[in-house]
């Protein structure tokens, strides 16, 4: 066993087969600039540590020794977990993102972290052994949580919706349980990862929006999250809008795209017209049992939604804008408030191959994307040998 | 000689002591985690190349080895061309940015494509020959143009101010003559690689806006700069803006940031005022001149600019906003304008640590851009054999 997978190529070979996308030695050979023979050796070291796989050649007929290698899934797993306001899932997914087990349950965020984060590392142990599964298979965890986290440090930095979770120190807690590195976001960057993941693989300028009680987005810039200084980019809810010029927001201001086009303003705004709405999901009940008010004032949120992504292409040129969250079940008609505003108002070259539809992974997204973030650390140049317990 | 950079950990070795900081053999065996004595032979491999070169260790009492290593500047040059829509100037650098040598004339853009690159191509080997240079030490060529480029095939896309210049080959016409790879991308982009390489060196969420003629911005987010799907990120200049709701812009839509805080836009709402002013010339002019007018003008275009730019706060996160361009010279009036929507408006947690200020590199932005595109590329891993004339 080496000691050391980033020395003499082991590391480049595996780095280049983590995608999962099969190759061949020759190729391998080309993309690393390595000789063949040190291809075939290192390959050999990778398969024999069980970090790559043999995978069976389509044109081969049977006979001839496997020619093709990628990623082995099965090498090790992560947890995954969305803790969300009210419900929290948490997974075991394999190296590839597929989940082998997966529990939901309503469980209030605002309980503080040690009673949440204990219940999350309770249900991964059972889901572990339930999976057939042992703690030493697992590389590491990812978690996305309702609010702001400092990138740098994992820590949630003035959540509104979380008491007692400010400057809480997840990562540190939870890896004196699960002994693996730790891995925490915000719920919307996470959603975006999987998102993309899910659906838009091929994608690597893509935003995903919110819109539930809230609305941020998730930015994905040249395949990378863009996470900005303080880990808080993507922060549209706050961002002014010419509607909303005299609406209070409980943010201080006023004019704030959450203030009319979130789940609760859109509510309040049909309370107004003398329609009974109390929150986000009763706007949803109304526009799905075909209310006029409800899908005019959808739409309009829709426009309002519009102008802050206008904004948004204009500064990011992405090839794709996902929106999900509770508010995109009521379908096209938040969307066609968005695609109404943003292709009237924007620059050709930037609309010309732009795609706006509904959030396509739905509830899934978010766990997807917890799994994205422990599998990318997991298999990092700098991780790998840890993740794999070979010391440097 | 090695025919191969990638090999063996050259590269690597390489790839850690491109940035400049001298580092000791020890401290690069401890980062790339090869042995001490493979890191020794690799060392002195470069440094026969000439890519490496020894650094005088300040805490050295003499007589010793030397024991610190950095990228050898002078082991190539590169040619920067800054195109300007009247100006054009062509620089030859080291590979630390430094200028060796550099000129600037007046050039009309609109000349079209051919007139003005052999001309850029000519200046540049007459500096090549006045620094007592050869072609063969040319490394790579960096160009930015005022106008929109496509990234992956480096030809202008639908530029409004160059005529003829629309999916010419700038590319492929320049190494034609110049027998090494160019890039080419946008003014703005290529300011904010420059601006950052001035002045902030170690910000990694950075945007810089230009205010001339046209408004735009180059963003760097993470230390790579955005660019987008189509390579058009950043495009400020066509946002909708509250107060701009009627006017109309010449891309056809109304209410665009560039259709009311231009130089030129500036200069009509002063004339409707009754007071001559022909273009943004004429208005900096004004404001050194003491002229209210110009100042409350100028203040209000900062004003108008801080909307976009707070949205931009919002969805980048940036820690650094610096502006430049020629409306930049009315000094702080603008970004006092800019500074009073983007505090008051933007989240705490964006603003907290953000800096404002006016451009620190001015007219050399952009120039010294340039240069780091071409070094970027010429230094890069896979580029990098061809570069020093190796072959895979």
């Amino acid at each position: 066993m080496p000691s050391n997978l980033n020395a003499g190529g082991v590391g480049q070979i595996f780095q280049m087969l983590r995608d999962g996308v099969p190759r061949t030695r020759a190729e391998l050979a080309k993309s690393s600039g390595l000789a063949r023979s040190t291809v075939a050796t290192r390959v050999d070291e990778l398969m024999r540590l069980g970090l790559i796989t043999p995978v069976a050649d389509a044109t081969s007929t049977g006979g001839r020794p496997p020619s093709q290698f990628a990623l082995n899934p099965a090498a090790k797993v992560v947890v995954a977990a969305d803790i969300g306001a009210s419900h929290t899932t948490v997974a075991i997914t394999d190296l590839a993102g597929t989940i082998l087990a997966q529990r939901a349950e309503r469980i209030a965020v605002a309980l503080g972290p040690e009673p949440v984060l204990s219940w999350m590392v309770d249900v991964a142990t059972e889901l572990i052994a339930e999976a057939g599964l042992t703690r030493d298979q697992v590389a590491a965890v990812g978690v996305g949580v309702p609010g702001p986290v400092a990138h740098s440090t994992g820590r949630p930095a003035k959540p509104p919706i979380m008491p007692g979770w400010d400057d809480f120190d997840v990562p540190g807690w939870v890896q004196q349980h699960l002994e693996v590195p730790v891995l925490v976001d915000n719920d919307v960057n996470i959603s975006a990862l999987g998102e993309r993941a899910a659906v838009w693989a091929h994608t690597d300028h893509f935003i995903f929006v919110k819109v539930a009680t809230g609305i941020g987005a998730g930015i994905i810039s040249d395949g990378r999250l863009l996470r900005g200084a303080q880990g808080i980019a993507g922060d549209l809810g706050h961002v002014r809008v010419p509607r909303g010029a005299d609406v209070p927001c409980h943010c201080g201001n006023t004019g704030c795209l959450e203030a009319i086009a979130s789940g609760p303003a859109i509510a309040r705004s049909l309370t107004a017209q003398g329609i009974e709405a109390a929150g986000g999901d009763d706007v949803v009940d109304l526009v799905t049992g075909g209310s006029l008010e409800a899908i005019q004032a959808v739409r309009q949120a829709g426009r309002d939604l519009g102008e802050v992504l206008m904004a948004s292409v204009s500064l990011l040129n992405p090839s794709v804008i996902a929106i999900g969250g509770s508010m995109a079940r009521v379908g096209e008609h938040l969307i066609a408030g968005v695609r109404e505003v943003v292709y009237t108002r924007s620059m050709p070259l930037a609309t010309e191959h732009l795609v706006i539809v509904q959030s396509g992974a739905a509830g899934e997204a978010a766990v997807r994307g917890a799994s994205m973030l422990a599998i990318e650390h997991a298999l990092s140049p700098e991780i790998l040998p840890q993740s794999f317990g070979f010391t440097r």
